[in-house]
C-alpha cells in the first residue's frame, strides 16, 4: 500500500507507532498532488513549505517525547478555499477576494492544527460557495462535473491527494460532490461545528462538513471539529461526544426509506443503484420501512432559496454595488434575487421554519436514520453546472446531520451512493448507522487514478 | 385590610388556610373593578360569570379535599388583550380583531388556570401592542398617560383591581407602564416564558411579563409561567427554578450603575429621584459602581427599530393590504416602515445582534445587576402618547431580564422608579437583587384611589 492511499486512522496509527514519519507522509502526498493536479485541478493554493515545516514540528515534538502527538498527528488535510488560513490566500474562488490573505485561521483550521494535522493547502470552491464552477474535474471522469461547491475537497480525497478535507454545505455542497466522486461526505448538525472564519454563504444553513474515504475517518475528524465556539453564536455548549469511539454496533439499523420525491426524481441508473443498495442493506439485516413526507415538504426548496438568497445578498450587497462585474453569473443571480426580497418575506420564512422542521422531525421517529439516494443522477456530463442539490437542500434547511456513502457505480463508470439523515444533534447515532451501512454496502471501487496503470 | 388590597402571596395563604373563600376574593375584586373602571378604563373585556364559576371550582376542589389547590389558588388575574383566551374576545385593541374569539388559551393563560388562578378578563393594550393608546388613564393622575403598550395591566394592578396581571414587552411595554403607575414590572429573559397564543408584535423581542405590587408576587407568578413549551420554538429546556423560593438574601448586591445615556436623558425629577434611590441603596449596604456602555450601544435603538418594524410588517402585511384604514396611525406607520425594508438590511441586523449582545453582556460581569432609572421622566401629561421606551429597548434587544421597582414620587405626585437588569437566564439572581432593593427602597405610596377618602 502506498502512503497516499492511507486513511486518517491509518496515518495516525503508523505515525504514533513510529513506523512512518510525519515528513514522509507529507512528502508522499505532495508527490501525489504534483502528479495528479494538472489533470484534476483540485487546489486553489498549495503550501508545501508550510506543510513540511508543520510535519517537522510534529515529528520533533514526538521524537522529543515532550508531549503525545495530537489525535490527527501529521494527517494531511486540504480545506475549501473559503476557510480563513492565516497567511495563506483565501480567495473563495472569487476575483473579489483574489488578494485576500487572512490574519487568522478559521476555528476549525485552528482545531485541526491543534490536533497536529497538517494543512497542505486550499481546495477549489465554486465562487463564494455558490454554483459558478471552479476548474476542478471529476475524479472518475474529467468530462463530468465534480459537483460543488466543495469541488476540490471531494476530488482531492477521491484521488488520494489527501485522506480528508473540509468543505461546507449550505444547500448540497458536501454530500453532492462526495457522492459524485465516490467518497464519504459528512454534514454534521447545524451548530455542531463552528463557522467562525468561514466566508458565509447563507448563515441560517452554513455547516462545515468533512470529506474522507471511510465513515470512521470522518468521525475522527468530527471529534476534533465539534464543539462550542464563543466566536460563533450558532454553536452551543453540549456534552462532549467522541464520535470515533463507537465501535461498529452489531445491531442492524432501522432505516426510514424516503421514496416520495427522492425516488421520483432519480434517473434510471440512480434508481437501479438504490434498489440494489437497499437490497444489500436488507440482506445484511437492516429493517427498511417506507416513510412518507409531510405536506410541508413541498415548501422547503422555495423557502430555502428565499432565505439563502437574502443572506447571500446581505453579505455581498456593499461589494456588489461597487463591482458587480467581478461576480460570476450564478452568484450574481443569487445576489440580485436576494436584493429583490422584502424584509417581510424573509422574516416570515425564518419564523415559519421551526414548525416545518418540527414536522420533518417526525420522519425520524422510530427509525435510526432516513435513507435516500444521495443524488438523482451520477455526476452530469460537462462542467458548466455543478449538478442538482435538491436531495441535500431539505436537510440543510432542517439542520439535520447527513452522510453520503458511495454504494456502486453506474454503467457509465461513475459512482452513485446513498444519503443517510438523522435528527439534529443525533450525529453520533447517524455515524453509527453509517458505519454499519458502509460495511453492508461494501463499496471498494476507486477512480481510475488509483490504478497502477494510470497515466 | 380590604381583600382587594391583598397581594398574590397573601391570597394564596388565606385561601389555602381556609380563612377566605375563593368566591369572596373574586367578588371583592369584581366590586373594586366596578367602582373604579369608569375612571380608569383598564378593561377591554370582563368575564365575571366565568371568573366566579372558576372560583367556585377552586373552592369545590378544596372543600372536596380531592387535591391540593394550585400554587395560585383563586388569585384573580387580568391579562393583556393580546393573549388568547378561549371563548373570550381578544381584540388586541384593534378594529381588525374586533370580533376575534380564540378557540384556545395562550400557553401562559393555560398555566395560570392550571395553577388555579382565576382570569377576570382582558386588559387594554395599545393597538397590537404598539403605540396607539387605549382609553386607559394613569392610576395616579387621569390626565397623564399610563404608558403602554400593557396599559391596562399596569393600571389594574396599581389601582387594586387585581393583585397581578400579564403583559408583554417588545420595546418597553412592561417596565415603562409599571414605572409610570408605581408597580413592579418584570420582563423575564427572552425565551423563558412561552409566547404561544400571544398575538405577536416582533417575535425577536416579544416577551411575556408580569405586573404585581411586590417582587415576591411577581416571582410567584413567574414560577408558574416559566418553562419550555413545544409550541414556542424560542423556549428551551432548562432546569426548573423556583423563583419565589429564594429567601431575601442577607448579602447586599453589587450594582453596576449605568449613567451613560440613561442619566443624560433624565429630566430633573427623574435625576433627583435616581440620586435619592442610589443613596438609599448605598446606605443599606449595596456596592454601587459605575459601568460604561460599549460603543455598540449607540446602534441598538436603530437596530431594534429595524427588526421590530420588519417583523410587525411581516405579520400584518396581508391584512394591511386589504384594509389599512382599520389600523391606527402609529401601528400603520410601523407597518409601512417595515414594508419598506429590504431583506438584506433585516438579515444583517439579525446577524449582527449576537455580537452586540456579547458586548453588552460584559456590562454584567462582576456585578449582580445593572441599575438605571426606569424611565427618563414620570408619566407625561396627555394621553396621545404612551411615553418613551428608550430605557427599556436596549434590554429587550438583548433579551436580558429586567425589573422595574417604584422608588419615589415626583413633585407632581407621580411615581418614579429604578430598573434592574441582569444577563439572560439570570432571572433568579435578578429577582434576588430586586427583592433586596425593594426592601432598601421601601416605597409604600399608593395612588389616590387607595385612600378611603377617594371618590
Amino acid at each position: 500500500m502506498e502512503l497516499w492511499q492511507l486513511g486518517v486512522g491509518d496515518i495516525v496509527g503508523l505515525v504514533t507507532g513510529g513506523q512512518v514519519s510525519p515528513v514522509e507522509v507529507v512528502r508522499a502526498l505532495l508527490r501525489r498532488i504534483e502528479s495528479l493536479e494538472p489533470d484534476v485541478q483540485a487546489w486553489a493554493a498549495l503550501d508545501p513549505e508550510g506543510a513540511l515545516a508543520d510535519a517537522e514540528r510534529v515529528a520533533a515534538g514526538r521524537t522529543r517525547g515532550a508531549t503525545q502527538p495530537g489525535s490527527l498527528a501529521s494527517v494531511p488535510f486540504g480545506v475549501k478555499d473559503i476557510f480563513w488560513t492565516k497567511g495563506l490566500r483565501t480567495a473563495a474562488g472569487s476575483r473579489v477576494l483574489a488578494d485576500f490573505v487572512p490574519q487568522e485561521d478559521a476555528t476549525t483550521v485552528k482545531r485541526l492544527r491543534r490536533a497536529d494535522a497538517v494543512i497542505l493547502g486550499k481546495l477549489h470552491t465554486a465562487e463564494f460557495a455558490g454554483a459558478d464552477p471552479p476548474p476542478t474535474r471529476n475524479a472518475w471522469n474529467p468530462e463530468h462535473t465534480p459537483g460543488g461547491s466543495s469541488s476540490g475537497s471531494a476530488v482531492a480525497v477521491a484521488t488520494g491527494m489527501v485522506p480528508a478535507a473540509l468543505g461546507t454545505q449550505t444547500g448540497g455542497s458536501v454530500l453532492r460532490p462526495a457522492a459524485y466522486n465516490g467518497v464519504v461526505g459528512l454534514k454534521p448538525s447545524y451548530g455542531l461545528v463552528s463557522c467562525f472564519g468561514v466566508i458565509p454563504a447563507a448563515w441560517s444553513f452554513d455547516t462545515v462538513g468533512v470529506f474522507a474515504r471511510s465513515v470512521q475517518d470522518a468521525a475522527l475528524v468530527l471529534d476534533v471539529l465539534a464543539g462550542y465556539d464563543a466566536n460563533d453564536p450558532v454553536t452551543v455548549r453540549r456534552p462532549r461526544v467522541r464520535y470515533s469511539r463507537d465501535a461498529l454496533d452489531g445491531a442492524p439499523p432501522r432505516l426510514g426509506v424516503v421514496r416520495d420525491f427522492f425516488w421520483e426524481r432519480c434517473d434510471a441508473s440512480a434508481r437501479r443503484e438504490m434498489e440494489q443498495a437497499t437490497a444489500r442493506l436488507s440482506r445484511a439485516g437492516a429493517t427498511l420501512e417506507e416513510v412518507r413526507l409531510p405536506a410541508c415538504f413541498s415548501r422547503i426548496h422555495a423557502e430555502h432559496r428565499l432565505i439563502n438568497d437574502s443572506e447571500i445578498a446581505a453579505y455581498h450587497e456593499e461589494q456588489f454595488a461597487k463591482s458587480d462585474d467581478l461576480y460570476g453569473p450564478k452568484i450574481a443571480g443569487r445576489v440580485r434575487a436576494g436584493l429583490s426580497h422584502p424584509a417581510t418575506a424573509y422574516a416570515r420564512a425564518l419564523r415559519e421554519r421551526p414548525a416545518v422542521i418540527a414536522e420533518m422531525l417526525k420522519l425520524t421517529t422510530g427509525v435510526d436514520a432516513l435513507l435516500t439516494p444521495a443524488t438523482p443522477t451520477p455526476a452530469p456530463q460537462g462542467r458548466s453546472s455543478t449538478g442538482d442539490p435538491a436531495f441535500q437542500t431539505p436537510w440543510s434547511y432542517c439542520g439535520f446531520p447527513s452522510v453520503a456513502l458511495p454504494s456502486g457505480t453506474s454503467e457509465s463508470g461513475l459512482p452513485l451512493g446513498v444519503q443517510l439523515v438523522a435528527a439534529r444533534w443525533s450525529d453520533r447515532r447517524l455515524l453509527r448507522v453509517a458505519r454499519w451501512c458502509e460495511a453492508a454496502l461494501d463499496f471498494r471501487s476507486r477512480p481510475p487514478c488509483w490504478s497502477a496503470a494510470y497515466g
